[in-house]
């Protein structure tokens, strides 16, 4: 729907977190990316060619996908222009922010005389249903996190895909404006009407009844004071009979919000079973995946052995060590054997 | 700024719950609504007189309130022609649904040729920010619930004027559509975008430095699948110092949920307190208020002290006893004695 090949933005961003659109693509899309724009100012990289505008449409790019964020979705400035010299070099726009594209005049005239298009990836549809709770049938899997942005995404499009090669139908159900991008549909849930948050979900994941797996992606955490009642609609919603805990190691502090330090993972695991249990009074957790892009391969698995023994769960880095532990669990649940303090 | 006085919309409702915009200003500005609009089908009134269009009209009515809601606001075709005919008898119109009274094409056209105003009670501010959770000065009293539409608004309002009755300063803070029609003002939180629910409440109550209570009307239900995602993000965005439990013992199931029975007050109360936590450390419940318009007064007066007695903590009908015990908790902490089981 929104035309590919892409060509990703980065912009004069210095906040390696905040361009997880662009990464996001780049990492589960990389062959539909042609490059990556940035100023000067930006240190960061994706690690795709560095293009000018010019350069990516002669590159063949057909949308520029703004995937960088701050909290809140604002636009600035420098990105409104930069969306402009994409528009002016025949490239349409994608972005997943708050503010619509099309809300923005220069953009709007610009896509009008260019016969190209804006895409307003955050827009939810209309016409969404108020949530119920009553039970439906089939297997849903949601992960839950400590803090934004610590890889539920991540975790759920790498648990999808090995679910897949178990030979396990499953599906990854977008809930974010990269994860939309990614699969191509999908429901912004932090940005339907209040109201509406656990209907959302119910109709993001309808009841199925074969065996496989809708696994959905979560958002914010019940420990983040701005964004926890969209977590907290997404677990009414999701009715999962199984969670997944996402962790970064290396967060010091909750995304945004300085001095406020993250939840304990068992605290953070109890509070998200006991919300989830309003509509699924028999959900378990199922394990944790950590990122630990940030430490060496010996300490990254050290640290998940730890995680491991303290919550009696299976832990991974899913995109460094794989998942089989935690598929394990979650299609046999008696199979797990948590490694003792002695073997660690 | 909605001109008064008002003409109170019953239409067909045989849902006495469902009125209570009507029924709330009936209450709370009884001396500014001129009468009551219902169809023969419906068997509920205000106690005020029962008009046609062109009588309210004639008595001096200038704004038709469509004061009835069901669970997502949407609104039928026989209130769309109601207030079509509203229009035609020269009153503007009013509504807190989530559709739009000017985007009905055959209402705007309507009001334009009559010179006539719309308004969407409803509508969120633009440009509200994300909440951040950092403490601020200031009291705070939240009323929370076992379900919608327990009393929380009515308890919010009765508290506050029974605070300016002991002298102490009382600002009510409205967070829907009745709240904000009664007092002028508010938000309507459950029609926010999902990311701005806190962030909404920490703008509608920022710091205060005098020694006075915001007074914050709360919505909805952690127990409430279709909703608790708006409560958690107003328990968060409100940092309350005291939360205040708001119950209807005549409830049987949650509101709009068959077969979903309501929590219990004690657990209804921890989990509230658990969710303000994040925000407001040192949270204190101060109280519980029933509805005990369905029971007779010893009856009333008897489930009060008998949730006194379980709770301990004071326990009133705030519209029926008056709100003494709970302002005296609220102010004086350490008065407050629960009766013992035996002094029932």
């Amino acid at each position: 729907m929104i035309p590919s090949p892409y060509f990703l933005y980065l912009g004069s961003s210095d906040d390696s977190v905040g361009i997880k659109t662009s990464r996001g693509l780049a990492e589960f899309r990389r062959a539909d990316c042609v490059g990556e724009f940035r100023h000067d100012a930006s240190p960061l990289t994706l690690g795709l060619p560095r293009l000018t505008m010019a350069e990516a449409a002669a590159a063949g790019a057909r949308t520029l996908v703004l995937g960088i964020a701050k909290a809140g979705g604002a636009i600035g400035e420098e990105m409104i222009a930069d969306a402009a010299e994409a528009l002016r070099n025949g490239m349409n726009v994608a972005a997943g922010l708050h503010r619509r594209l099309r809300d923005i005049p220069e953009l709007a005239a610009l896509a009008r005389e260019g016969g190209l298009q804006l895409f307003d990836v955050r827009e939810p549809p209309a016409d969404l249903p108020i949530g119920t709770g009553y039970a439906r049938p089939g297997n849903r899997l949601l992960t839950v996190g400590t803090d934004c942005s610590v890889g539920k995404m991540y975790a759920s499009l790498a648990l999808t895909q090995a679910l897949r090669e178990r030979g396990v139908a499953a599906d990854f159900r977008a809930t974010g404006q990269t994860g939309i991008l990614i699969a191509g549909a999908g429901v912004p849930v932090d940005a339907v009407v209040a109201d509406f948050i656990s209907g959302a979900i119910e109709a993001l994941t309808p009841a199925r009844d074969d065996e496989g797996w809708d696994v959905i992606e979560g958002q914010g955490s019940l420990f983040h004071p701005s964004f926890a009642g969209v977590s907290t609609g997404l677990l009414h919603g999701a009715q999962a009979s199984a969670l997944l805990l996402c962790h970064d190691p290396a967060r010091e502090t909750m995304r945004g919000l300085a001095g406020r330090s993250l939840p304990e993972l068992g605290q953070c695991l109890e509070a998200n079973l006991r919300v989830a249990r309003l509509t699924s009074p028999d959900v378990r957790a199922v394990g944790v995946c950590l990122n630990t892009s940030t430490l060496d391969e010996s300490a990254g698995l050290a640290i998940c052995a730890e995680v491991s023994a303290t919550l009696g769960l299976p832990c991974t880095d899913p995109m460094r060590f794989g998942l089989d532990t935690i598929v394990d669990e979650l299609l046999c649940p008696a199979n797990f054997t948590p490694a003792t303090t002695a073997s660690l």
